[in-house]
């Protein structure tokens, strides 16, 4: 079983960007933390980031055919991106978006997601947790067959 | 530490509600699976649902200032109750909205919250599971002094 | 065979409402000719009126699995009332609405009903006789096995 | 007292249009049992049908004068065709609307009907039956003098 | 110089419509008012009417090559006629609209002309009058070479 | 001579909610100064609040007939209470609409009442002194017998 | 029997302004083209213009008492000069709105007028003729008294 | 203390008004009645009324600074005056927006208030008591020094 | 096999029409150029236009169960025509929509087509020859009984 | 060459109003900075301030036949003052719209401008210095003779 | 004679994507076919697709000097590349929109496309035979030089 | 001191594109002329275009950390670039978008910016010497300590 976790723009950036808004930790310790559950949970995993659009595609095009679930943080993508949005579809594969601030108490333009429609689920406003969240969620999923 | 759970109009009938959308799992099995939950985590647990906003909005009222944290299972008011959503940001506590199914992937009515600008954070689309995840965020949010 | 009868807010005090629109027939005359029609087409009957969206839902829920279809007048609910909408969606009967007063013909808002996308038809504007109408079709409905 | 039953466009091919959602009932069928029902209560009748809106108000203005009441199921017309509620209005007879599909839970530009602001009262979504209680209370309606 | 005037659905009926709306004159009468206009002024004029868009533009097509300038009452047509608007646009000659009341007061919809694009000149709200207003003006018009 | 005053969801927790919006006073210190107000001016008073639209309304219903002017602070069913509205109309009775905050410089959908169009007038904005004077038009409105 | 015409802003320029649109004459012209035709219908006259908004309402609330009609041309104040339009509905004056141009066919924003709901008619397209026709019909209007 | 009340275009004409919906009452009564309640309350008191937003703006610029707090009724400016507004604004004292009538029950456009967002406070409906209401309430806000 | 092909509104006069936007080509051209192919492919071929939408249907209804395939450039009715929409529908056959100009590069209104939805394809602004790649490709889809 | 620059309502207050947005800068220190830099660049300049649009627009058209391009900060008219919108359409001359802070990062409401569609340019949020690049570039632009 | 095709992004998995919607052909396929027809032509011929916009209009820019013409199948960047659609703007060359699936009978989202304004046509549900009726139009577009 | 300007899709291409619309000058001229002022003002200067957001993104993050100002324009990613607009905000310097074209005369999609709410300023219209003025304004910002 293997999980994949794309990254949108920016998000390389976390630790230094509005920390009032995206917390302290940077995308390496959220890597680090869903490593070691992976290891823990016995579950292969991937870990990518790309401020381009077309990069994420590329890599989502050549990743999923050998991977089971997917979590995506979409980063402003998630407003716009229906390239991503196509080829997450594509996938086949279920899909858990996950935002680190809650996006639907921000500027109204983030409360409208293009990927939220593929998707079986989403998380939004539980800090980089989130991404364990879903993490555990689509491991559980998978294992029980749904 | 205690959190509250509160739960809108008809989901007292889970299980026999349309399963292909919110499964097959009772209100009555979350609440045991939450209440189990908080025993292990030595946390305060009290459960509710009522069909009426007026009631939830009392009971509400009477729980919050007891109480350090709030998950939220709307219902159809997640789209309406403004009341509520009024009760919930008075109670100044956290709040982490639970939706069973992705509210974004139906139809486009249910894409709109009215909760959550008042909300912490959403989990929507992750079934039963949502509601545990809420649970021990909201615990590691109110331990590390958030 | 069972139906049921709801009335929403206000409907109470059908007569003394505004006439021009209403009409001069209380709401326990109108009970009344639908219980003397269900005697004689042998179908059993029930009738309940609140002016509370929750007392609704929660006799809706009581009712319904012992009933086999459903005449509803949402009163002004009709426009707002998504948790309504919700527990007849869950009761899984056929629903015919009623208005009394034709709802496309008055102010813009009471032109849109939430609850008309989970009935199988409509009437409005044919005074009380628009619930014998209801009456008589869901017992040939009932009866055809449709 | 005479009643006028008008239809608009592709009504003639009831039975062969999608059975699913119009039934299995011709056109003609349903003239018969109107036609039947008309003698019964001896009232007159006539009914129309016409795929071209110019058509059905060359009529309507020639009906109109001699009669008391309209039936009018106005097909896709039901959503522009202005002229054709024009011509309702100045007949100034009192008109029901008939749809035989439940037109608010379809597409959503099947919602919004430019005839029922003239109309008396509409109803939706109870097949051919929905002309015959059109037929009833407009009787009933004229009869009583309202 | 020749000069056509086209009129919409139900204006046939002038004179029988609601006349605190449109007046007591009927058709026929502006017909003959303009016709002795035209005598006087020396241009040749012709006046249809009909209820169906699709005649209103055979006789546009067939009239306009020998005609110099266009006078019409789209009725209801106004509002969503857009063939008979193409059809003006193709004739390209000066158009101008009349309508009888002042649509600007009326429903909202009645604000909203499709024609009104195409045309020249638009005279609202000044009874039969606009007709021979219409007809002066175009006179002059074509009379100054403009 | 009596007035009633009715007062929506929350506001029983006034004195306690975000006080730099709605100011320091409790509803029991408003009521006992509408009181003593009504004593002064030999006027009947009652005062009701209830989270529950439902309780509202059936108060209203049982109160209404016996009194001569309602004041009424309908909390966040100002923004979707319509059958709350609906009541009030069929109250007959002038009605004014008071706010302790201005709901105008707050959230967009605060904005827009439901309420206000079947009141005599609004005050918004003037903490509860609104109250107070709501009391005294109503009292002069009613005896000047307008 | 006394007209008063009124011209908003910019209008003093007429035959400066973009004569593709306007036409070469100058609103002196029209004024004197005016006068004779008063002065042969024997009807008293008063001509107007400013290009500020108070100075027409000022202008406006001491000529109507002793005035019969108004002709506008309200230059960009159409679009949302709404203490205008009140000031006109006080004035409680047959009132004919002109425009040189044809407003309906340039820019989206200039086929909305404030102005228009108070007016009797509108004239829109017609050059300078358009003050011509709105004269006599106005004329016309108050002899026979309507 | 000095409170000013500003008035803005058609004010002047109150009592000519549309007496249904404004009363009887003229400005220079309310200027009357203002001023007997300043003296009373040993206020300072200046009442102006313009047609012209620029001339509303010149005084209220050059009376700001002398004075603690604003009355004002802008007339239709309510509902486009944003310079108005902005001047309001820059005036930094507390405001009170009155209006005679319920603008909420009228045309749709007058519900939409651009001053509201910069005022304290809003009395609309209550006739020329909301100006004494606004007076009393200003003074007192001022005295608790709010 | 048969295929049919219908033309709307105006398009009778191509050729005629701006040919800047349509081209020279006539419609009896395109006729012909579509019966060599239909010959060149052994396919029977009828060629029909209307002015009017309810002649278009009512040819379509006596076509349609002999034929297998429908070209339509609905002219103007692309826009409104729900009653022509409806019909095609009802036809159960492949349809593909030609526009000989690009209809989406033109005004906003033209760029709404209420015919696309029940149609296979679409050929936009690719000239006459629209036409002749609909056939072509209309004959394939048959010929692989796709 | 001779530059004119218009101010709009309220500009006059410049250094008194709220200074976090507009910075400490009065309306006459920047008049003198651009009459400066008029002299060192051999420019003619005049300057002008009005609170009412049409005064502006009284000194646009007097002022505009002897001046070969404008610089306008609108204010508050930017978004409703489309009087002034015609008359700088009008004087045909190129036109530079200077805002001191930036109306895209505040209310909504300031990101429209009515005025941007008859400008060469627009500089928003440069502070004071807006205006001297202005100048430079409408010298520059003349110059050159663009 | 050059004809260049664009593919966007997910186009590259053709015939692996939604095969219902699609179809099974893959995108070597459609190059190998226009290739071959190319050849047959008589034309040059270029093939290029990427999932990243960027990269698009680096090939564009390259590309489109030496080259006479465009098809292309922007996959999501349809909806929103709108750099896409300046560069196509810049390349001054015909060009044809290709879409597989009817994007008119979809999601509502895939009506819209910033692409089509400057494109000469669109030809949209005819599957891959959809390029080879775009590169045979374009190749005679420009064979008779217009 | 360092300013670092970014431009977005199509600009490379500047000089060839429109000139109409974009002026004559090429990306390369700009740079050089920035350089050399650069120079003069003894600030340090970096350059960069992309047709990738993806890849503008990449060096703004890079570069940001070591500079102290910036200018964008942003082409067509103005309108769509929500990545972009992040980065912006992320990078917390003083940022001013500059349009060689005014966007607020072109087509209305152009009118919106996703930028500028992250900006200080705009300037729009003032072709290439817009970049100079936000050198010189970004310098003077700094130099002052704003």
């Amino acid at each position: 079983m293997k999980i994949l976790c794309f990254n949108g723009p920016n998000l390389n950036l976390l630790g230094q960007r509005d920390t009032s808004i995206y917390g302290n930790i940077s995308l390496e310790e959220i890597e680090d933390l869903l490593r070691k559950r992976a290891s823990e949970l016995k579950v292969d995993f991937a870990f990518f980031q790309s401020n381009s659009e077309g990069s994420l595609i590329d890599t989502l095009q050549n990743e999923a055919p050998s991977a089971d679930a997917i979590i995506i943080n979409p980063g402003a993508l998630t407003h716009y991106g229906l390239s991503l949005s196509d080829a997450l579809r594509d996938a086949r594969l279920p899909v858990i978006e996950v935002h680190l601030s809650n996006i639907y108490s921000r500027e109204e333009w983030r409360a409208k997601s293009v990927i939220s429609p593929v998707a079986l689920g989403q998380i939004s406003g539980l800090g980089w947790q989130g991404y364990l969240y879903a993490f555990e969620h689509l491991t559980e999923h998978l294992r029980k067959g749904a």
